[in-house]
């Protein structure tokens, strides 16, 4: 008898094809409004790197393209390793469905090394998050069942019309139940942040990713440091129009250490 | 007779050899330390998908990974079109010397709609370009020699150690002699900021960029408008450690539009 997976890796799962070549499926857990949550489909294209047996070096950069909607069912996703030098290794990945490409990607490992360090940036301030509410998401999309989230600023509507002058969402969040963070779960909290549209004019209306760039800044000892705790995330927009806005998302943890820096470009209507 | 061209278009040529594939060659306008200026790579690769005929839209997004010095010489560029969707289109590239990949790329295009618009972010406060003194760029790498550039804050050193507090530089910039913005142009502004930790340390290390992202905002009518005007650019870093650091950049008409928000992870010694 063995322990059911974390429903994170049950979402995550990769089956070895070929060597290059890794089969997964999408999972009702983390379902979004059309397909699977873009973060799980991001931890999964990471995690077929992390596996590999070439792999060298933690995940430094990470650009995820969405092609086209991923239909609730298997896919393959097919990687390269482009060229391995001293310090770092470039990958390229594909997620197909059938004969589609339904998702692109590439991924930067590094080996990280001792040099002068500083954090410049700052955390947003904000209560602990045991002094916040636990964010019922009921209505929202079910993959929001798999986070713990408190709010500091910037919560989704769940009804009604409630625009914003800003577009800062500030959350502490952690999945549920507990898991500890490793680079696969950073790479999908990186997208736990619904669309900034949705806050400014405080209403739910079509949107989604084309394109998300993350760079990790907490090296695999850090992450151990947070383990299962939650992270501080915040993010906003700086422009909307064009049927198109932009994204910027830092992670931190409770001690002050930037995990992780996100950006997208998301499409909307209205 | 003909005029020779302007240093960027001669920069940033291409000949077609194939359906899907160009040469280029580096020349030594846009010489930096090793090989050529990045943005300069960033803006013929993006030349690539902007003359195919299978082209649809305007430049939203694009990502380039430098996987490995580029050599002063020719180089190939091999573009693939992943897919066509109603709004927006789906290119992968590679730059390559003889066997070796050089630089990936993905670039997204798009066709702009007409929806709710607002720039939440500010340009940063700066007098005008005309009110402050020119760069001398003498002794530091020639590419810089193909832009005028007035600095407000965060000038690099040329001589001594002047560490600093903040790795914020504001620029009003455009390319000498002067031409006319394009997406390409663009996309190579988006890569003029000398690295962050040159400022913070106040000294010249070794450092270069890894992986770039820059996200498009500016529609064509909106760069017709600035025309061969100063752009207002303004960078960053948010963190520094384990051999790498971050950037990130807003490009700023003189009329308050942004033009385009770029990020990248960059290494470097020390």
């Amino acid at each position: 008898m063995t322990d059911a997976p974390h429903p994170f890796d049950a979402g995550a799962t990769l089956e070895p094809l070929a060597p290059n070549v890794f089969r997964g499926r999408t999972i009702p857990e983390w379902g979004n409004m059309v397909g699977p949550f873009g973060g799980m489909t991001t931890a999964t294209l990471l995690r077929a790197v992390l596996v590999h047996p070439e792999r060298q070096g933690d995940p430094l950069a990470l650009t995820i393209n969405f092609v086209a909607p991923i239909a609730d069912s298997e896919f393959d996703v097919v990687v390269r390793l482009v060229r391995t030098n001293r310090t770092n290794q470039h990958w390229t990945l594909e997620l197909q469905q059938g004969a589609e490409v339904k998702a692109t990607a590439s991924v930067v490992l590094s080996l990280r090394r001792e040099t002068w360090s500083e954090t410049e940036a700052s955390p947003p301030s904000a209560p602990a998050p045991e002094e916040l509410e636990y964010a019922d998401a009921t209505g929202l999309p079910v993959w929001l069942d798999n986070y713990d989230q408190r709010f500091v600023v910037g919560r989704p509507e769940q009804s009604g019309e409630h625009p914003s002058a800003s577009s800062t969402t500030t959350v502490w969040f952690r999945l549920t139940p507990a898991r500890s963070i490793d680079y696969a779960a950073l790479a999908a909290s990186c997208d736990v942040f619904i669309p900034r549209v949705f806050v400014r004019l405080g209403r739910m209306l079509p949107a989604g990713t084309i394109s998300m760039t993350t760079y990790f800044h907490a090296s695999a000892e850090d992450l151990a440091d947070v383990g299962a705790d939650f992270v501080l995330g915040t993010a906003r927009a700086a422009t909307f129009g064009g049927g198109h806005f932009d994204q910027s998302a830092q992670l931190w943890s409770r001690g002050g250490a930037l995990l992780a820096s996100s950006h997208q470009i998301v499409y909307f209507k209205g």
